[in-house]
């Protein structure tokens, strides 16, 4: 029951943090707003108000952080990793805070950067860890999505990250019912109308995305589709992009693990099940936390 | 010199106010942000503060008005045509203004609602003035391009609409600069990066748009692209996703149109040449004058 380990998946909007005992154990956990952005640079504060919470860890206990808090914008930049890192090497990876209080062992996993055989390049923060976890529970290659503010569908290979795509579609679904002309149609809120979801999901490889979402509009006022619909379509169409892009592969796409809340791994799952493809859901919370320990207990 | 007619461009967040003589010449011209958005149900009033600059047009002069002040949250509703509504019978087509004050002609152009084969629907208003203007100028079948917040690709055949497809380029563009992630890499003032434009307009057809839209992220946080360079990049991305869209259809895509801003048209021509199209540049003004005269002198 000693505090042993604390782990904060530190984010750009949101943090999470978790406080394990030797074993693994949780013991405590906490979530609040203070993201990235939040903080406005003044990570360390914002560190140190969290750790108040939890005075049964004593300063020996180590903290280890993942996602936007290593980026370049975030408290301190932990270089990314490219593909030749298997994700089991991550606990060697850790990146020591230059700026912890003496004796105290504060550390940032390091995300992952991409190249793909044309030399197009992506990124990822904090998913890194999400895949680690996975591993660690026993999942092995294949594809793997993690739905979101920016969904990343990863390739793992042989422990290695073969693949990354990044989607906005979180982004995009919250820019275009917020703001601008798709608001005044597909804004507020509307229950789930799960044949407009499976229409866009249909609707969204026939052309660019930019004229696809237009037609949410479209569709509206010329009739053809009530404005209730309009969320689920626009959803539809933005997870559904992904789905055309990952059956465009040579390899066809027959299962994903998808990592990510129950709402949305509930969609992802319509939209696996709409092309064809098995899905293994795996809860975000359990992963981190297994996660967690393989980095805070390498040797175990 | 007297004045005869009065024609309005009357879109979502501007409007441009034009007044002609008999002889379709222009005597004044103005133009406002009181766009259907800022007017907030209150045309009437918007229309009489317009007026009231022209004191020289008496009350006998009508008044023509195109765009989003016919849509149904607009001033009055003027319903959709479809393609079979010839763009040179649209001055058949005006819609009164039913609270216009007795013996005024006060009326408004209707858009065009049009279904492709596999019947799906897209619309718009505003730009049918501006094709009309084309035709009377001599301009004849063909793609036309009016690029802007919502880019319409309009295809003309025997002088009818036979295809429509709304890109929400200019919109998206303005929301992820504006707003979201892509701010903090591609927002603020940069000069044109001519090549990075190019490099967006090659990566726009290889993957989803929200996948490639993510890469003006992970190109500067990689450090392949600086960040100077990421407005240039996200415009040729979002622009070269209508090219790559018209470059799909079966028939090969050798000639446009371009209605738009020098600005806009410049960027468009330059991704014209870039799939080896070639393109006629035609002044939005000169041709929405041209279509005022066609719509308030049928017979001439």
């Amino acid at each position: 029951m000693t505090p042993a380990l604390i782990g904060i998946d530190w984010g750009t909007t949101h943090r999470r943090a978790y406080l394990l005992d030797a074993r693994g154990h949780l013991l405590a956990e906490a979530s609040d707003a203070q993201g990235m952005l939040a903080c406005q640079g003044r990570f360390r504060p914002a560190l140190d108000s969290l750790l108040q919470e939890w005075p049964e860890a004593g300063a020996d206990v180590p903290v280890l952080m993942s996602g936007m808090v290593g980026a370049a914008t975030g408290w301190q930049e932990a270089r990314y990793l490219d593909a030749g890192t298997p994700l089991v090497q991550l606990a060697q990876q850790l990146v020591a805070v230059r700026d912890a209080p003496p004796g105290r062992r504060w550390a940032i996993v390091p995300g992952y950067c991409i190249r793909d055989a044309g030399g197009r390049v992506d990124v990822m923060r904090g998913e890194e860890t999400q895949l680690l976890g996975a591993l660690t529970l026993g999942h092995g290659d294949g594809w793997y999505v993690l739905p979101g503010t920016h969904s990343k569908w990863v390739r793992v290979d042989g422990g290695r990250v073969s693949a990354l795509r990044t989607y906005m579609t979180g982004e995009l679904f919250a820019l275009l019912t917020q703001h601008g002309t798709l608001a005044s149609v597909a804004g507020g809120a509307a229950p789930d109308a799960l044949e407009a979801f499976a229409q866009g999901l249909t609707a969204a490889g026939g052309a660019a995305l930019s004229h696809a979402l237009f037609t949410c509009r479209a569709r509206v006022v010329s009739g053809d589709m009530p404005a209730l619909h309009a969320r689920s379509y626009l959803s539809g169409l933005l997870i559904g992009a992904e789905w055309c892009d990952a059956l465009r592969a040579p390899e066809p796409l027959r299962h994903v693990s998808l990592i990510g809340s129950a709402q949305l791994a509930n969609s992802y799952a319509v939209a696996a099940k709409h092309h064809g493809c098995d899905v293994t859901v795996l809860d975000p919370r359990e992963i981190y936390l297994a996660a967690l320990n393989a980095l805070g207990n390498p040797s175990r």
